[in-house]
């Protein structure tokens, strides 16, 4: 199985925009459990803890690389992206196996 | 619950030294399982895509904020962090509730 790993840094500097652009980008991502069919799971979710740390990350499992292709891909997944990346500065992403 | 994730990107350019600090990370972070009591379950493994992917994430869950710290604090994780920290040139954490 592969453990699709993803971290974004919002690009706002504002407390209140960023928790709403948190909480957006979480609900987009999430809502993806029930229309990608090779979805194994789906977690994801904003920041709690502060300091360093980024604003949110997902962490998503896919039987093998096809399901992650698929994923990648998927029309309602692009759609989201787009929104992503216009509210981003930063995003890194690794994709390991479990 | 907690879910820590972690993602670091290896200083090394050399494809053969990267692979055997990724292993070493890995081995050596997903030793504590057996050894930090507040860890609920922990994954780890090195990046199998590449492209502009960074080298080793992880996923770890936790009850709560006392047990990530516990883990954070817990001499033989400090021990391994001192290892990372010599081999890494960025490291990204976001930590999100599931």
């Amino acid at each position: 199985m592969i453990r699709h790993v993803v971290a974004w840094k919002l690009r706002t500097e504002d407390p209140a925009e960023r928790a709403a652009q948190a909480a957006k980008v979480s609900a987009d991502l999430g809502a993806l459990r029930e229309v990608v069919p090779s979805i194994v799971d789906l977690s994801i979710g904003p920041d709690v803890v502060g300091g360093g740390n980024w604003d949110v990350a997902l962490v998503a499992d896919f039987a093998d690389r096809a399901g992650l292709d698929a994923y990648q891909t998927h029309p309602d997944h692009q759609a989201v992206a787009g929104y992503i990346r216009s509210v981003v500065s930063d995003r890194v992403a690794v994709d390991f196996e479990v």
